[in-house]
């Protein structure tokens, strides 16, 4: 099976998501910096927010480089993380609106960690079809970025509790993480 | 004619109508759990319609895979589909809205039994357009699971004013059923 | 230059207005049919709209088909023609709301005689980037529906002051016209 | 790295924000003229944002033409120019809801302002990949209107507490210079 229409469905998707999580940066009715003064945490929210989408488009595009084909457990996986990313929006929301409180940044926190099981699952059932001594497999090598953010983020979300911006600093921790692009799998592509 | 811009459309129109229904899920006011309390039945409700969703992409993928060329009625009928799937956004929200009152589960049933039938009549078009004998014919094979799905409907949808959570059990059964992607197709493709 | 993004943008386009006019069908309060009653005009609207969307989409997949490269002045018709596909989500929203009362039945009309001219002005942009002579010239051959629908929404745009109804079905027969997909193209590129 | 990924995520972010945009035209209660007046600052915002998404995508497509590979650093490059042309919806929105007052027209300028210094650092990032010899930076060349562009916003914004009109002109000023689609690449590239 290929992997053409799984790319396309996958790059409609996220594309939506991070499109749509600024229709929730509604234009205020006053027409002064004061009227957009509200809106600084839901901006701070959704800048987030559009980064850790574009991490994981940026990181799908880079696995499915190294992939030859797919089948229906590679489909399913990708759906499930589809998923947990279509939350996205909804914790950003809730983020912004209640000015990063507790509840809401444990709850963003939440979504992440099962975004990147979802991850990891994927690249797993991407691998078993490949088999171990694949390209891809060679690629993803240890994964160490993959296996240590869900540590991260199961450590955050009960810190929210006690401080929402510490959480919080650590979610941007493994943004920052991840902005250097996945450069094991250029690597190993290359010639 | 091509199949490409037909997969690319249907890819794009099913990536909006899978994304937009999370928006249903407004977040809420207050910071703490009792707030998020309300969107119970609309998170399940959701949850499901994501899984159709998905499978009804999973196998138009299916499908599409084994299709060499299409035509004008092709195109028609394939349209039809997306007319009734652009429904389930509206029938998850009434039924997520209402905490799976008995007339929006009716309704939803309805939309699944009318997207089943239209799903139905492409598969029908495609076989038409390639024989009887042709590689698709032989995958789409006696299609047992899309001949008992909207039977399945028809009886849910009166059941609904029985017992909604008897009619909601067998749309879930029917997910089920579809949640193993239809390795019909695949098999006969494999050499 | 190739026509493939500007394919691919389009489809993306026509996929997202499509799907948006749906959220026009609120999901009300009440669990009971009479509560869906109100939304029997937006539901009329809403479908007619989805047809001439599929309309322009499949009639835009027959045309590119024949094309063989584009230009600058191709791309700037094809975005033209979209600017005034984005406003039927707008005509169709005010024509439900206020149940074809004249003005909106009017200003839909008005939406898609643009739409039209804007459609016509595309085939001839690429009718002259490809000659007189062209496989593509020959298949839009006389484009006795593409100039007969114009006039029919200029007749159909005064009418709707004498009757919405019989304005509205005139928008009704030009769809129905053009149901039947443009198989002079097919014709003229089969072997 | 392929480019193919990278054209259709930035195609479907610009095909929903084209989109988007018009959803803040809602459909008035009222059904004649009257009711439409107070839409008309939205609508002369939508269609110059309309307008300069289409410049944007036309001249991504237009650079990307000429581009033989991409890199992570090109990816993000194109993510940050994404991210800014994210908010021109809510910048167009608060100058059509505010009827042109002075900050969000000096907001919707700096909006202008950040996508194009993005577009810049991406052409950048791109011409260092291909390197100065290459068929991109010969086509890309002295790039007047990209310089130019960013200049004339910087003028704008401070322009817009004297005369927002005067600083909305010289947006459109600048819309009318890049409406003459890039031919520069176009000719270069051409045998």
């Amino acid at each position: 099976m290929k992997k053409g229409r799984m790319e396309a469905f996958s790059d409609g998707v996220m594309a939506i998501i991070i499109t749509i999580m600024v229709l929730e940066l509604t234009a205020p009715e006053g027409a002064d910096p004061a009227a957009l003064r509200p809106l600084i945490p839901t901006f701070i929210s959704y800048a987030l927010s559009f980064i850790f989408i574009s991490i994981y488009w940026n990181n799908h595009h880079h696995l499915l480089q190294a992939v030859e084909h797919v089948d229906g457990r590679v489909l399913w996986a990708n759906l499930h993380l589809l998923f947990w990313l279509s939350f996205v929006p909804f914790g950003t929301a809730w983020m912004g609106k209640n000015n990063f409180a507790s509840w809401p940044v444990a709850l963003y926190g939440a979504i992440l960690l099962l975004a990147a099981i979802a991850y990891f699952i994927l690249s797993r059932a991407l691998i078993a079809l490949h088999g171990q001594d694949s390209v891809l497999a060679t690629a993803v090598g240890r994964d160490f970025k993959g296996k240590i953010s869900p540590v991260i983020y199961a450590i955050a979300i009960p810190l929210a509790f006690v401080s929402a911006w510490l959480a919080y600093g650590l979610y941007v921790f493994v943004a920052v993480m991840w902005l250097i692009p996945d450069r094991r799998i250029e690597k190993t592509l290359a010639p």
